[in-house]
């Protein structure tokens, strides 16, 4: 870790991010919503569903990373707008991910918090880009990538001036194929000691599986994790994505609670 | 999981394990002591140590599965002697790692439960051998094992008519660098929607740092593990072997004390 | 692969992607030349040691994708004019890196082929901007990338409308520390039996270490390679990246020998 | 590679290893015959069939090590009976997999060669055990182990006193899905720098597709190999094991050839 400067945790204390009325690195934060946006009903339906059940944030992709390109690619501006209409409706901040140097910074106009995915972990162009605005940044760890080669990820962005980077935990690849990736919840642990950085987790990438995002959700907290960001979706068997880690709303709310209950036991404990 | 007939969840309810007077399976069982067996001292000092700090068993090695042939490679049947001895003086009963299919037998006159390690997880002779006796077997994940073939290798054990195995989740070998493997923490909450068998984890192995240790063991609890495994040692820096991951008594007694709280609310709360 | 449609070899005959003078598909290529461009100098010399010792084409990197951003990130625009000038003086092609959506067309002005690299493999943004030239696309596997994932990459420029893509097997991540990553030679001849694309190797990014290049060089042509792409410097002591896996002009002429005489045997064999 | 003594390069000159007539080291040998010995009229028949294919020596299991306890698990000392049957038939020599100390001694009147599987390759008891006798050892690698961790245990045996020792890649575990192991063949240079030891290359285990066992069969060759151990079965899709991956008599022969020219190329170039 020799080459950060400002992602270090001897560089800074604790850093806390705004994102509208949320702070990040205070208190837990949960973000819910759809992998992608598909329509106005399906995205206000949902948005209404995980206010309902607590969430502090609305998630749902505009711009879709996907395998192969027939597969849907997102609605793009259409869908950032009908975000806009969520969050006016409910009140939620949003984030989005962004895929292209040339889209940072006006969707910055409809988005409270970009997304830089997995698979540009290390597109520094984008990176760089991102570091010059002020929008906050949730950077996703690369399914390849060490936890040295992240931070320098930060890096990058924190060094363009930008400081307000959140790390989410989202699996690496490996060989086991019962999960989608190796939930790997020993680096939350770990950037608590190497970096200021709040860092949140993605269960529901991490796994590929409804069944284990409320333990691993649990285990997150645990290891001292500031948040989550889960997938719901009214009909998951119907999703033009993700459809087999989306939670209902009612899974959801189950999931809140419970999450919330451990995070108070786990805060008057230390 | 097509293969699995004994190991399966569908073929048998929750399994119990008595060793002496714990119970794998019911309760939370936290087992710790010294990587290997370096003299009576030691040992004796280490075993009272984790006794007074709340451990229910003490762990040690008499036969070291080491990289290098000049490591040091245990204290084999003197070793056995002196956990054996520790036994006596602190009630705690023992588990220790077997080697070979020819030392199975008499190692069940000293200790309670037989350990098979990570790198024999697919030691084919020696699970059927631990089959046909009854001592119960802790049963580690290979570091290269998807979970599908770990049951496999439990119903080896299951299939030659012992029923007592319990698996422990130690970690897997991947890319990255700044922990020693990655902690399959999704593997617990996976294993128990696919068997009846106990399950707990190695946080120790899992990190090769001492630093994750306690989060580790808490995210553990958070995910539903049966029980830990850990090294204790009254001198990490001197430790033969695994110094980078021993805890101190006094580390151990705050270990403790956590895991017992955290669980206590978990069992509250479901 | 049941998603691919134009990268298939069921899709269509083998391709002959042609670079000035040079074919891809049709006999055996080799590209050469420097990591970086650092200088005017060290890349006209080392363009005319590679020229001399028989390359086809050449190399040389002008924006760099570095683990840090305090590492040399690259001449950029400085570094496209060097390499027009070291083709004006030798006469070879040039291939250089792509970073950015918004420099792929001003880009092709200064090079004849367009590499896309590991860390971009899922960039989707700069594959299909680079789908909607016809400059001709060198697609560099990601280091944790299927070759399914690979391929449908190669869809996405293809079905942008561009035919020239030119696959590069550059080594995966695994857990081996002795090379830098595990170059999977395997993936050569799997392609050959699953796309019509040309394939070519980098085997000093899949090892890492000067003194396999040449066996893995003459590995590749067995496999079936199309070409090979190499590092040169003439100080790779003083190079300011990839120093450990640079060829001297010397080694280069070397193995270009070995490397023509073994694929003439090939070529008369089958 | 700090630890070795005996298996390093500096240690001693290249050594060769005679199995009965065969020389491994010199010149280059070619292993042959069925996964698993099913039946004294499959085995001698097979055993026939190579050995007019001019395979060197022959392979059969008689002992297997599988996945679940359900699989075929070998005919045991019923299979060596008939392997040796077909060593007085044909005139090869014989390797077959020992998989429990106790069967170290007496296996040793019926096989030229003792193999220590994949999954056992750090069953330290196994490799002490070889170490006491004279009989070579063939020691595969560990599907999830490093070059370092192999030669180590090369090491244990040539410390235990026994010199006999041929290495033998075939595949390490990663993401990829296309192929059953990555083929590493970039280890076989590596070795080839740092020990004295001959290596052999298993194409079959390492791709898990007949398709690729010929060209990666050649790309062992070229990258160094002292030989090759490949399967072969007369009704491949009748194989109690490993059905995929086995040559028909015709496929071998023509590997035969191809591989016998392409080493003799090499020999003279270098």
């Amino acid at each position: 870790m020799q080459n950060l400067k400002l992602a270090s945790l001897r560089a800074h204390p604790k850093t806390i991010i705004e994102v509208g009325p949320i702070k990040f690195g205070r208190g837990f934060v949960i973000i819910a919503g759809p992998c992608s946006v598909e329509s106005e009903e399906q995205t206000l339906s949902i948005a209404q569903a995980v206010k309902n059940g607590g969430a502090h944030m609305l998630r749902g992709g505009a711009f879709k990373p996907r395998t192969s390109p027939y597969n849907f690619q997102g609605l793009g501006l259409k869908g950032l707008k009908i975000l806009e209409k969520a969050r006016e409706k409910t009140g939620l901040p949003v984030v989005s991910e962004v895929l292209d140097t040339r889209d940072v910074s006006w969707m910055c106009e409809y988005v409270d918090l970009l997304q830089i995915g997995a698979r540009n972990m290390q597109n520094f162009s984008l990176l760089k880009e991102v570091g010059k605005i002020r929008t906050p940044v949730l950077l996703k760890r690369g399914m390849y990538s060490t936890i040295a080669e992240w931070l320098n990820c930060a890096e990058y962005i924190l060094n363009e001036g930008n400081p307000n980077v959140i790390l989410c935990e989202r699996g690496i690849r490996t060989f086991e194929t019962y999960t989608r990736n190796t939930l790997d919840l020993s680096a939350v642990s770990a950037l608590k000691e190497l970096t200021h950085l709040p860092v949140i987790v993605d269960p529901a990438h991490g796994t590929g599986k409804v069944s284990l995002i409320l333990p691993m959700s649990l285990a997150a907290v645990a290891a001292g994790a500031d948040g989550l960001i889960v997938e719901v979706h009214n009909h998951p068997e119907l999703a033009l994505s993700d459809k087999d880690q989306a939670l209902t709303p009612d899974q959801f709310s189950e999931l809140m609670a419970k999450v919330t209950d451990l995070r108070a036991f786990m805060e008057n404990k230390n």
